[in-house]
């Protein structure tokens, strides 16, 4: 059988682009005003697309004065697309390091609920020192004891949203039985982290457990990925990059028993879209001069944890000497490794790199004709390089709507995407099993009923 | 000006007697249908109450097998019913005991933009020991700390509501400017419990702050109320205690230099209606039948902290000496000496008691025609017991319905309720003033633009 191409919308301010927010093919709403979200989440919902999809932060950051910033609380946001919507998987972002992990279970099984089946979570552990002073943290825990902490929190909400059996709720109103107290489980979970008695106060949700997302790259990162992750968003600009990270991700999944077609690797791509390769490169470029150079350098200082690149001049070209070793870096590791080998392999200027930067924050960008995006992604599909992707586009909606018209077309008629929903739940749509609960694993005989 | 009478639909399990649940009246639905949940809301919203309501509990407790338990979160739950709704407020219930309060101030921001200005928070301390077990406490938190406690995250919540301007946004696309970072306000507030810098990372809501909603009773809860509170639910099962307590809240309110019009004073109230008061009684009779004798007990032992009652038998008239000391009690302290007055003055058999319990959970509960249920709002809200009413069905959707049809009608005729909304928010709809921002008090002219 072959595979099924995934595509999920990545909804990030007014585009993916820094400058998205001043382009006339950005929406004319507010960054607050959920009829933005609902509209594009029907859109890609009418595209047959598996999902969307909201990032989050902790923190305001200082870029509001000229990035477009403020939207939404992704976890309400989800609840209130939910019924705009029938069959579109809702994903969203939230941090192990600052949520206790008895209210996230309950507030993604809640939206499971609610949506019929439909929730996945985007599981961080959040690196922003920014974040950290929201939360009354005075220094930033390291990188290696924030995923210890994630995999302790994964346990709970594991054991909370397992903690009702599917056929606890007997709602026997004559019998006077609402449920069956032998199907609900006190757990008692003492971890090094977290000490949780448990049950969780709602019973199971359509899918058993939200779709676990998760996009850490670094090797604490991917492990924690082979570990939990069903569906892992992740950042490559080259082909052979994206196939050796697939690749690697897969094996370590095997290597721990898991299936490894359980676990989906959906590179980010944001595409600048239009009808003739001049034309697209023209639109890129007007987008890039948009953008404001300080707030790039500041990204690019953020991503190595605060390094001071200001020495540098915009038409300066670049070595991989002026940057530190992505390593030492306490942040996105590997997404500062993806910047340096950027740098080594292309000698770009410092101006040049920040353009590239600011296209999707150093998510692959590229810009073409419907027909040169589509023969990237089945390229990169048909070659191990990805299960799908998370599409980013520069600019929303304008963008987006291009690719629905343009591309989607492209990829059906070459039997690559779906023409429409075959099942309801995000699960579904992903091809991912429904976790049997380790309290109450399904017999053979409640299997068959 | 005459008064508005303030109608808010309390939302609980299948209405709120114990029992509801098995009763014809009560819907279909499963709890964890968002369905149930907006057609009640709708049908609130067309009969133009001023509000919705979800309380909260952060554990499932010990009732499930014999009492409908799991509905859905209330957080996501108001954001899905604000999209099937253009008017009613949506109050939900959340904890300062087990909740960040960046989370919780972001989330209640996010669903006041979301529903158009209409969010409010029921501000509880949470007394369920089995809650504190499902956050990693060992033991409980003391009342008079959890109170200090949650002064501190009200400071810390009140600025991040404050701390954008109502003009932070400039969305100046042509210029390049989206906010004016003057207008944005970082605060680090350093509290005894709660080190936070704020500032949010969403602009301010549609009403400024929430509806801050609150309920405690205890001496210590009606200071809070005081300092706080925009509207109180509270339990009275007479007027006079009713007249007593409204106040008490109306003197501590103006002893602190608060207007007293702005903190609104909402006994519960669970009527059983029907054609006849011979009728009410028998439907009252009908759902206390279908109670099980040891959920009323387990409920009044919690009421007293734990106390054991198993050596009283059902049929046993009771006295006040059967009962621990209120004062003692580290629990909702004025709940239980709502209880031990009502032992005092009608010297109850226990099953008479825990039936009349069963009703509301201490609230008061009548079963009569409509318009004795009129003539019982009318006079507790014209002679100081109340400036409105928390409406508590104890069957839903029937009895609430049945409160629309017969009782909603009779309160226009007299002039008491609104036939339709005249404005868009729920501080609209209470007559509660928009808060300024403490960073940023609005000026004259800026008041005047």
């Amino acid at each position: 059988m072959p595979r099924d191409l995934h595509l999920n919308l990545f909804i990030n301010s007014r585009g993916h682009h820094e400058a998205a927010w001043r382009h006339p093919g950005a929406t004319p709403r507010a960054l607050t005003d959920i009829r933005y979200y609902q509209d594009l989440a029907r859109a890609a919902e009418a595209a047959a697309f598996d999902s969307i999809f909201f990032a989050d932060h902790l923190a305001l950051g200082d870029e509001a004065a000229h990035v477009a910033k403020g939207q939404l609380e992704p976890i309400t946001t989800l609840a209130a697309v939910a019924g705009a919507t029938t069959h579109i998987g809702l994903i969203a972002t939230a941090s192990t390091s600052y949520t206790e992990p008895f209210n996230l279970a309950r507030q993604f099984a809640s939206i499971d609920h609610i949506s019929g089946g439909r929730v996945g979570w985007n599981i961080v552990t959040t690196w922003l020192p920014e974040a950290g002073r929201n939360f009354g943290e005075a220094k930033q825990t390291p990188h290696a004891e924030r995923y210890a902490q994630a995999d302790d929190f994964l346990d709970v909400v594991k054991k909370l949203w397992d903690s009702w059996a599917d056929d606890a709720v007997l709602d026997d109103r004559e019998g006077g039985r609402f449920a069956d107290p032998a199907r609900i489980r006190r757990f008692d979970h003492q971890g090094p982290h977290y000490q949780v008695a448990g049950p969780l106060n709602l019973p199971r949700g359509p899918q058993g457990r939200p779709v676990l997302v998760q996009a850490g790259s670094s090797d604490t990162g991917r492990g924690f990925a082979a570990r939990h992750a069903e569906a892992v968003f992740t950042a490559h600009l080259e082909k052979q990059a994206a196939q050796g990270f697939h690749a690697d991700l897969k094996a370590r999944a095997r290597a721990i028993g898991r299936d490894p077609s359980q676990i989906l690797v959906l590179p980010g791509i944001s595409p600048v879209i239009a009808g003739t390769e001049a034309e697209a490169q023209r639109l890129q470029r007007e987008l890039n001069e948009l953008t404001d150079p300080a707030v790039g350098l500041a990204r690019l200082s953020a991503r190595f944890g605060g390094h001071d690149f200001s020495h540098l001049s915009l038409d300066q070209v670049l070595r991989v000497e002026d940057f530190p070793d992505p390593a030492t870096v306490q942040a996105a590791q590997s997404r500062a490794a993806v910047i340096t080998a950027l740098v080594a392999r292309e000698r770009p200027t410092l101006r040049a790199l920040l353009h590239s930067l600011s296209g999707a924050r150093g998510h692959f960008s590229l810009a073409g004709t419907p027909e040169q995006v589509a023969a990237v992604i089945e390229d990169w599909f048909t070659t191990g390089a990805a299960d799908g992707f998370n599409v980013m586009p520069p600019v929303l909606p304008a963008l987006f709507d291009a690719f629905v018209a343009e591309v989607v077309p492209i990829l059906r008629r070459r039997g690559l995407f779906r023409q429409g929903y075959s099942g309801t739940t995000l699960r579904d749509h992903l091809g991912l099993r429904r976790p049997d609960s380790q309290f109450f694993p399904a017999t053979g005989i409640a299997a068959a009923a």
